[in-house]
């Protein structure tokens, strides 16, 4: 599957087991018993089912919820591939540290513990309360030149997100998201989508967080010339792992640490947009079991967004047209993942109501 | 407009007035400052400036919302249009009252005042906190073989629209969802759509809370009955009033009675599925400035829904294929407008935090 199979990563790979379908059809046996028309609930009933069955049947309420949020910088941005200066990344974790972006309102007004992972901020910073300091280095490098990380590298990336999905464990969290910051960061996520689904890199590249035209078809040829850099021709198929390594992230490889590590606890892990999407499609390419543990929060306004829930086979629960990132389109799901596992457990039944079911 | 405009009616047509399009200008304006790239909030944005507009600039956090559920019963019924035996309507009522309903579970998860009324229901209810005692009379009469509702029973159930948007007024909400509860319901829902909208019944006619093909077929010859018998030819233009009257229903005109004096009041309204969305599609007929006050919440699996929408012009906020009813689609849009707001009001500007704006 990959030549690049660390050990840490291999382990959590292999404790990753699929849903019991037996509790699956319990689940959904309970439903149907539920004061309301057979199915009327739509998608909120799939969706407590599957959060039944990854916490074996028994899920405490309120649910305890976490948003991770790693950030860091890309050297590729040195080929003008943002709108946005890349000072911005670290202005943002500043941000974020004092409560004003758009993750921390979201996170407030739904009752989510929120930590930020600084995994390859080119900046420093003091130490501050939900801060996590982990940098793995100054960001990638230029994907344009040379490959983005080393393997060491993305050794220690992978392994932060591995250590976020042990906190979220022991600080007893049944349900995550996964987000980032990165100026830059459409960049490496258009070229694993182009890598991972063999679409045309024009199909699956955006306008990031607001480029024009002619900007856009530069990122374009970028990623272009980076993918014929490092893989040659895409026809074939190639290691998700040394695909992440050229072409991905530091804060990217951390959120796919974290997903396998996730699902290797039996959390449920809601993706966000197309950056942490197209983290999450490398470890369903590592590992298809972890499909059985993930949500799609929305599908953005990224072209390549919907391509890869397509690859992965993910059906996207909002869709508010949002392309904001830091995990805000996972954490605008999690109140209807909330309500449906509530509507599981609080409704009354039938008989307990004294119901009459249809005519037929 | 309409032969049938009575005055508390008339009087709350006349009170609504546009949103200002300065106050719409000035809330895109400000969140085109705050943190995150231009735009990338999606329809959040729109959200947020609408509500804000509606509120003339100023809201207090947390939101106030109020949850309206109107029950009644059908004499179409009668006619063997449900999967669900009539007793249903009042059995549900004694399982809103006692907590363990969805739109119980979804409001208590949402911190959503419900309030619960009874505008027709054939069963007699004990008093109980949260019930509103407002029997016009038990349900409505067989639209196959007489008008539903006299000219009297149209307007006392509107008036207890009315009188529900005024208690929402005093209670201070600001965000209010109207759902219904009335077996046999989905018939003059689509009697409604298909004389509003000039659409063939069997386009605008599904099936239910559960009926098979051939019921559904009956179901759909029923309502083609009723039109004819009505109103005859249907390509003309037809009185909004004199539809509600002749196919509706209690709980329908109730909340043509809500919305009109909500929008009178500057409340914002969340429509929920195919038949409150009839009941809005009657108001909006008799003033088209509700529509500045509307948020569509959901769109339903029943296929009359999209096509109400689409008269009004609204796009729903979720889609879940929810086919429940009771508000409950209404209440899960509630966090969405909520979190909109909260962003508006909470987050940081380029400006207050530091953050470099775009290169260009």
């Amino acid at each position: 599957m990959t030549n690049l199979l660390f050990p840490s990563i291999k382990e959590a790979m292999s404790a990753i087991t699929p849903l019991d379908p037996h509790c699956l059809a319990e689940s959904q046996d309970h439903l149907d018993h539920l004061t309301k028309p057979v199915g009327s609930l739509g998608r909120l009933e799939g969706v407590a089912a599957q959060m039944m069955a990854i916490h074996s049947g028994t899920l405490n309420l309120p649910l305890k919820k976490g948003a991770y949020v790693f950030a860091a910088d890309h050297g590729v941005t040195a080929e003008g591939v943002s709108a946005y200066p890349k000072d911005v990344t670290a202005q943002m974790v500043i941000n974020f540290l004092g409560g004003g972006a758009a993750i921390n309102v979201l996170s407030r007004t739904h009752s989510v513990e929120l930590t930020v992972v600084d995994v390859g901020v080119d900046a420093d910073f003091a130490n501050a309360p939900g801060l996590v300091h982990r940098k793995v280095c100054r960001g990638s490098r230029n994907m344009a030149q040379e490959a983005a990380l080393s393997p060491e590298e993305l050794e220690a990336a992978l392994g932060v997100g591995l250590e976020m999905a042990g906190l979220a464990k022991e600080k007893g969290q049944k349900l995550i998201s996964v987000g980032e910051m990165g100026i830059g960061n459409t960049t490496p996520a258009s070229a694993i989508t182009a890598a991972l689904t063999k679409q045309p890199v024009a199909k699956v590249t955006g306008k990031g967080a607001g480029l024009d035209s002619p900007a856009t078809e530069k990122k374009i040829s970028v990623i272009e010339g980076a993918l014929a850099r490092h893989f040659g021709n895409l026809d074939r198929q190639l290691d998700p792992m040394e695909v992440l390594r050229c072409v991905g992230g530091l804060e990217i490889a951390a959120i796919t640490g974290l997903v396998l590590g996730a699902a290797s606890h039996r959390i449920a892990i809601v993706m966000d947009g197309f950056i942490s999407t197209s983290a999450v499609a490398i470890a369903y390419a590592l590992e298809p079991k972890v499909k059985d543990y993930l949500f799609a929060g929305h599908c953005s306004e990224e072209p390549g967004h919907q391509v890869l829930l397509n690859y992965i086979g993910v059906e996207p629960l909002l869709s508010l047209r949002m392309r904001l990132g830091e995990g805000t389109g996972a954490v605008m799901a999690m109140p209807v993942i909330e309500s449906a596992v509530r509507l599981y457990s609080e409704m009354a039944t039938f008989d307990s109501a004294g119901v009459s079911t249809t005519t037929k």
